[in-house]
């Protein structure tokens, strides 16, 4: 009844508003991206675990033998931190060493002997990943890594059934089985991050170690200032509600080009705010005037201090989005990545090989 | 008794933080400066009224029988409106022309008036006033004016006495005296302004027409965005409040470079906040940036939407202001002038003419 392949991908998400004030209590926006991450788990018969993650160039084979001693009695509810310690060990990461490539492989660690240590022989396979994402600018690389791992691991393992009937391209979950999912996912964001924002186990963010420091740097601005910061983070939290509020009716009502000037207002507000609270960098201030003077608005996501940042397109005449001539370039100039992309993609799937884009099925296909 | 010939002098203010959350009920942090208006008051027999404003190129001569019609039975104590009215059809300052040399021949009118339109005949006299204050920045300039005009007009009219003693080279009011030239400057800020702040009867800003326009922008946002904008308030008032408790150590501890870094920090986040509140001005921000190069901080001060900032500069290992190399150069290719001044310069004062400056003395002397 165990499936020999499969491919899942999940979305990357961006936090529209409410980064660092969700650590303090406060509403945060999260909305999911078109940019994905894809995963191919191949079941083998080698006798080895094998994973490929060539946007990171981390490459390992592990034969059987050699994770076996790392299995022990543990509660897969909750993390095992003896496991945790023994992967950190193995993989090389421990204090101080907290570099994409480790957490990546120890987060792959971490699933794949929780799910497989009751059984009497570990499985042997590879697992291949591919993403549309940028690593480490807050577009939820980590968490869409996560979600796929935990998708084909818990469907490998026969924890959860393989939706995709013969006639499907894509197929999901149900609720149940992607609160699962959603669970375990969350579980390896948990080895990762220091602090989860919390907004929703599968948005996190992949960004090992700034995070915390930046984290750190609002905590010390509110110890610093209370009566100050205190009211920019209800602020900021009002913010988050009033977007919400904005998309929904938007959703619901001929969409007009007032939706759109709130919303560019409540991005130069939050951009103020995310300054105020110590976690802005000169390239944010930088993107804010280049796009600016295009007549585009834009703000830090995710953790800020350098990372990401998110412009509002308007959509033109004919619906599409539009991208004010020069604007990429300009960017680019200035040393930016650009990715254009719409918002509110579909979460976990199962696809069949001929709905995953060619050039990503022969990324996963090429072991 | 009366006097013939007085001079005194006010000080410009500068609002440290608080401009505009003060009209909505928030403290707001005000400091006196040391570039000061001078006035000279000279009891004449020509049976004129004269003023030479020579900073706004305004003179103006009326003979007294102009004058005369003007005045009418009215309760001094309070803004007469009929007066107002008939003082705008005088100088021609009805609806719509608020232009600086109106409203402050207007003042003067009014003020003048209000005081001697009980005597059976009104005062021969004439009037020069020089600045070193830049008008319609929101230093203070209409305040210091109207303080000017109060305290020499009151002194001229017996209503306080003359503090000055023939040893004495400044001397200044009792705490009485200075409440009643308060009150009086305050009714010449009132015809002139829309909505005075109210941070304190002798601070006002000269900006004619674009504070009313701008205290209604952040009206208007609070009316749109109360959830986000009512805390920003908060905050502003927070920082007012923190701002006068590092200025009140300063007074009584040793200085040290943390308080420096402390009212830096409250001037960036003011400065995000003003932005929020949409007061904010791309000059200002150049202004911020052009500055920042140079590790210094400025925000807006007063009105906002152009109008002035404020640059913090730190005392250097002497004791004395440090302005970094080439900062007011760079300011004064961004076409902006600059001012450097000290905070905490003493408020009204009467003068004997050796301790005017000469170059003050000789443009006051110069009718």
């Amino acid at each position: 009844n165990l499936i020999r392949d499969i491919f899942v991908s999940a979305p990357g998400k961006a936090i529209l508003h409410g980064e660092h004030a969700v650590v303090h209590g406060k509403v945060a926006l999260a909305v999911s991206l078109n940019l994905r991450t894809y995963l191919r788990l191949k079941v083998t018969t080698t006798g080895k675990v094998c994973i490929n993650l060539p946007n990171i160039d981390t490459f390992h084979c592990w034969d059987l033998s050699e994770l076996r001693w790392l299995i022990h009695n543990f509660s897969a509810q909750r993390l095992d931190a003896e496991l945790v310690k023994r992967l950190r060990e193995f993989v090389g990461a421990t204090n101080g060493n907290l570099d994409t490539c480790s957490m990546a492989t120890l987060s792959f660690l971490y699933i794949y002997i929780s799910f497989n240590s009751f059984l009497s022989e570990l499985p042997s396979l590879t697992l291949t990943v591919w993403s549309e994402l940028p690593t480490g600018a807050g577009l939820g690389s980590s968490a869409a890594y996560s979600v796929c791992l935990a998708a084909a691991l818990l469907c490998t393992s026969g924890a959860i059934p393989v939706p995709l009937k013969e006639w499907d391209h894509t197929a999901r979950w149900c609720q149940e089985d992607l609160e699962l999912i959603n669970s375990w996912a969350f579980q390896g964001e948990m080895i990762i991050h220091g602090n989860p924002s919390g907004v929703d186990n599968a948005v996190g963010t992949w960004v090992p170690r700034s995070t915390k420091v930046l984290v750190a740097r609002v905590k010390d601005k509110i110890n610093k200032f209370p009566s100050i910061m205190t009211p920019v983070l209800d602020s900021v939290d009002a913010v988050s509600c009033t977007c919400e509020k904005v998309l929904s009716e938007m959703t619901c009502e001929p969409i007009t080009g007032e939706h759109y000037n709130i919303l560019e207002e409540l991005i130069d507000i939050n951009q103020h705010h995310l300054n105020v609270m110590g976690v802005g960098h000169p390239a944010l201030d930088m993107l804010c005037q280049v796009t600016l003077a295009k007549g585009l608005h834009s703000k830090l996501t995710g953790a800020g201090g350098g990372g990401c940042g998110i412009t509002l397109l308007r959509p033109g005449a004919l619906g599409q989005l539009e991208v004010p001539d020069g604007t990429v370039q300009d960017l680019r100039d200035c040393g930016f990545d650009c990715w254009e992309t719409s918002i509110g993609g579909p979460g976990v799937q199962q696809h069949s090989p001929l709905s995953v884009k060619e050039e990503i099925l022969e990324i996963l296909n090429r072991d």
